[in-house]
């Protein structure tokens, strides 16, 4: 088997077979295919598509180019959620330690932001000490101790999917829904999963703009992830607009820590228990979706998933004070508001400009080195269908340098849609894809 | 202006910019942009395309990747040829030696052959001592002595070609109209020439098989060499079949010496009379093509293009010797006769086939770090048209390994196309393409 051959292929849109994909990822993982042919299969895949069966194949072949990990010698059902991202989305936080406070063990392996998008490993770097770079031994430890452990992507786990993943990035070949399905399911199927929950988001937020787009990558998902005998399923919801009101490290953490008190933004509790609900019934705890909300509300209520959190914190080598004390996260020197400059009801929002604003000031990555300042936030006042008055506050941001300060400002004001007549309130949850009872 | 933006935008059927065109080729020719970037863009163009517009500013793009050469100099006009390839394709070494003694310049940069096809510096160096590897001050005086010259590229000609050549051969990017069309009319326009005649091959074994894509690509040159002021005018001919009788090295080279001596296979003299007329009527050499013909045959009878082959040998270092005693040319060790299994009438060939055959003889490459053995070769003794009788020889192999050879010899029985009845003979000149009196 030649890569020019198989690159030729897929250019006219032929179909491979699960040997060709093996012998691709295989060979270009072990450096036996060069990047170029890669690049050049990458975009012929991209424009050709990849069939269902193409990208179960590629799954598989990216899953087994590492280490899967063997999670048999705890007795519970092991159960994550993914995301595929946005603004102000920190359900993880939340939702990993109400199911592991439930008694599922919850092996999260996550990613850092880039571009408009937030990274679960950055938020958790917020907290003092906190340590995402545990060793495969010290996170099966972590999570025989309490449940839940969080990590980042380790050599061992899907190298296959670390190397292409960086090659789509140079080669404008990220958004294609069998490139991106094999990258997050290899990666979370490695983490010896009996369930997994899917969190695609629709919107101005989201990776995938339109809701047909984000109903098929689901799709795909489940089918590719419940082929391998894995229960799956997909809530696609929201993001026209930011999820809770906060965005950035600190204050993100500071709001996961009022939703696990009981409180926080009615969208992220709402979001958090959904997903929580339906972890608990696909790893088997609860008998419906409906028991799963009502044992997810009860652990936040006891405050069990509060101590839960706290408890990862210690083992993780965090600074657990910060549960009850959430002045010992970074926090930014300044503020300033941003006053709506017309009034009427807000119809929508360039939710992505808001994650740009961020990352301007410097709450997230332009390019994969870039440093993050993990005190910056910005601070969202209204929501879709909310009345707005002229010099009213729409946003705050709390800075630490105003070098690009002003182009953040206008950002933000610029991208809350205003019109004269109310719009309706958008639904948090869209609709789900996957095994019903 | 980044690569990853231009490649975003080829990927989604965009039209570039000749600005964007410049950026590309020169900061990938000055290794600003990695391998897998441009393979990645080769791909894009490949499937997505190149419009007219982008065709001709990749193509000046890369002429002026490197030295153009200035000729001016030397007073006559300076006239080329190039063919796109096939299998016995001999008449360069046959109409620069006309066109020459004719009072034109012919400053001709050769490629080697890969593949099926062969190519003019390989036959070249059958030839004792012959050296293509003149630096461009020795091309020049060769040039100003004799009127004809014949060399490989060097490096200081289109570099950006030789680059991205090499690219598109490991990432299946190669038959596509622009690049093709823009790597062949940058190497040719570097040659500083007033005129250009385009030989494109048709047929089983041509590049383009079938004649719209021919046409296309003699269109698509045709119109980006005259909107760069340049004459030029592509013939379509026939390659569903060998060209001549013979193909291998030196055996070409005996057929060329036969053809410039009066005689030679009719369609090798007659194509190369064909090409040899429009190079002296767009050098302005001859008032009509007609002309033109007269003129050529002329040189041909009259024994100045003979006098003028040898000449150009002699000062390229060859053993001019071989024009009067092709006996001094390398000959292969044993030979066999490939007999026809059946009886009836050569409808066509696979004549791609009868190129690969050679090259297992070792009289190609398919690797470009090949070596080749230039005595080796293949004679064919029937035309499509032609009776054939159970028994009777359609080729003669002449080879000095046997390891492949029953391979090829299968390749030579198999390719050969048979009928009952007897078939149209095919028209060696299919049309022509370009200004025209």
């Amino acid at each position: 088997m030649r890569a020019v051959d198989l690159i030729r292929k897929k250019r006219d849109a032929g179909e491979h077979s699960r040997e060709e994909i093996n012998f691709l990822i295989s060979a270009y993982t072990k450096g036996k295919i060069p990047d170029y042919q890669a690049a050049a299969w990458l975009m012929a895949a991209w424009i050709r598509g990849l069939s269902r069966n193409e990208t179960a194949a590629l799954t598989e072949a990216m899953l087994h180019s590492g280490e899967v990990l063997d999670l048999s010698a705890l007795p519970a059902k092991k159960v994550d959620k993914h995301s595929t991202g946005g603004v102000g989305d920190k359900t993880s936080l939340i939702l990993a330690p109400i199911v592991a406070a439930g008694g599922l063990t919850v092996p999260m392996i996550s990613g850092r932001g880039l571009g408009h998008t937030g990274g679960t490993l950055d938020k958790l770097e917020a907290i003092p000490g906190f340590n995402v770079n545990l060793s495969l031994n010290e996170f099966r430890q972590v999570l025989a101790e309490c449940g839940m452990a969080l990590i980042g992507q380790t050599s061992e786990i899907a190298p296959a999917d670390k190397k292409i993943y960086a090659l789509r990035d140079a080669t404008s070949t990220v958004e294609n829904i069998g490139l991106i399905c094999a990258s997050i399911m290899s990666k979370k199927l490695a983490e010896g999963l009996d369930a997994l929950v899917l969190d695609v988001k629709t919107g101005s937020g989201a990776f995938m703009k339109r809701e047909e787009d984000s109903v098929r990558l689901a799709e795909t998902m489940v089918e590719t992830g419940t082929s391998m005998g894995k229960k799956v399923v997909a809530l696609i919801t929201d993001m026209d607009q930011p999820l809770g009101r906060a965005a950035g490290h600190a204050s993100e953490i500071r709001e996961c820590v009022d939703v696990l008190q009981g409180g926080g933004p009615a969208d992220v509790r709402e979001l958090s228990i959904e997903l929580s609900a339906w972890m608990f019934y696909l790893g088997g705890k609860s008998k419906t979706v409906e028991d799963g909300r009502t044992l997810s509300i009860d652990m936040i209520e006891s405050g069990k998933a509060f101590e839960k959190f706290k408890q990862c914190i210690r083992l993780q080598g965090g600074d657990e004070r910060v549960m009850d004390n959430p002045q010992l996260l970074p926090a930014a020197k300044s503020s300033l508001t941003v006053n709506s400059v017309s009034s009427g009801y807000i119809s929508g929002t360039r939710c992505e400009q808001f994650g740009t604003a961020l990352a301007i000031l410097g709450g997230g990555r332009e390019k994969k080195e870039d440093h993050i300042d993990h005190a910056v936030g910005l601070e969202f006042h209204k929501r879709i269908g909310d009345r707005v008055e002229k010099g009213e506050p729409l946003a705050t941001i709390h800075y630490n340098s105003d070098a690009r300060l002003a182009e953040a400002q206008r950002l933000l004001l610029d991208n809350f849609l205003i019109q004269s007549e109310p719009s309706a309130k958008r639904p948090l949850i869209h609709r789900i894809i996957g095994q019903q009872k």
